[in-house]
């Protein structure tokens, strides 16, 4: 009876704990599609981890007209993986968010800082869905889902330039280490 | 005994799920303090919550000899709080990070990303510990604890300058809107 005693104080604290882990690993941060086949828009990207970010970066050598910061984003399950193995689990996505610099603006005086969203383009992993593996998509603010890129948009380039698999672990400085210790790394 | 099997079975995996839960509320999240009273450098700040970047800002007319980004982390929990109150909660740590940029290197053409790092700067809010409620810290990598700053350093510029409590919101894109609705927005 003392055990059965226990067990019931301690059972509602378990279980309450046990839904909150579940609550704390959504669904959201795994692709969903829609019933046409579109990838709906990842909203809560701005909570998985942060990789880096580049001002102005542009793999073509002409400058955009105006300046603008990527931020890279990758759901926390995906992230410990890679520290583990430096490889990406399966149903992967990473977010590259868009945003206008502005310089002049409260004390600042020099350089730049982020200002409003221009959009998101995410890349997602999923080898059952996609033949070539991996997948890529463009939201503007508003857009709810969003079809595949055409390949030569984005996937050939990721194909022939990203550090490990379609990811330009290159630009992530503390992946770098990560994947060049399993060897998962390709100078590129 | 039919309900007590029923426990048996859920016990170890309600005790597996609830050690987990509180594995992932590290008291890492929180400041730290030496006997000497300084501060233990918060080593796990890059998977906290990303605020935002700048490059190359400042707050005098003086630009730095080179390009260098800063990247602002805070803990979830002062987070959500944040996005329930406009309010920062006592004992929230800021990390803001400071790495090097490049521009040459693999197939960029333009523009900036980032590389080493160069050191971190800690803010606290630590209202019992701490007469000015606020203090501010800086590491270099390898420092493991830090003492505060001189008051002159950082904290009046915050005192003076920053939107929301001590807190450049002005600068933080996402959490701008979440103090102008909650009314703790001051235009600075």
């Amino acid at each position: 009876m003392r055990t059965v005693g226990l067990w019931a104080t301690a059972l509602p604290i378990l279980v309450a704990a046990a839904l909150t882990l579940l609550a704390a690993t959504p669904e959201a941060d795994t692709p969903s599609y829609t019933a046409s086949a579109d990838l709906v828009r990842p909203d809560n990207y701005r909570e998985w981890i942060y990789l880096s970010s580049g001002m102005d970066m542009s793999y073509s050598p002409l400058a955009m007209g105006h300046h603008m910061f990527t931020n890279v984003f990758v759901p926390q399950a995906a992230y410990r993986e890679f520290l583990k193995s430096g490889r990406w689990p399966d149903r992967t996505m990473f977010v590259v968010e868009e945003r206008m610099a502005s310089s002049k603006g409260s004390i600042n005086k020099v350089g730049q800082f982020q200002t409003d969203l221009m959009g998101i383009g995410v890349e997602v992993k999923d080898e059952k869905r996609f033949s070539e593996r991996w997948a890529y998509f463009n939201f503007d603010e508003g857009t709810k889902s969003a079809s595949t890129n055409p390949k030569s948009a984005c996937w050939q380039c990721h194909e022939d330039h990203a550090a490990v698999e379609h990811s330009f672990v290159q630009f992530y400085p503390t992946l770098k280490p990560v994947a060049q210790k399993f060897g998962t790394y390709k100078d590129r």
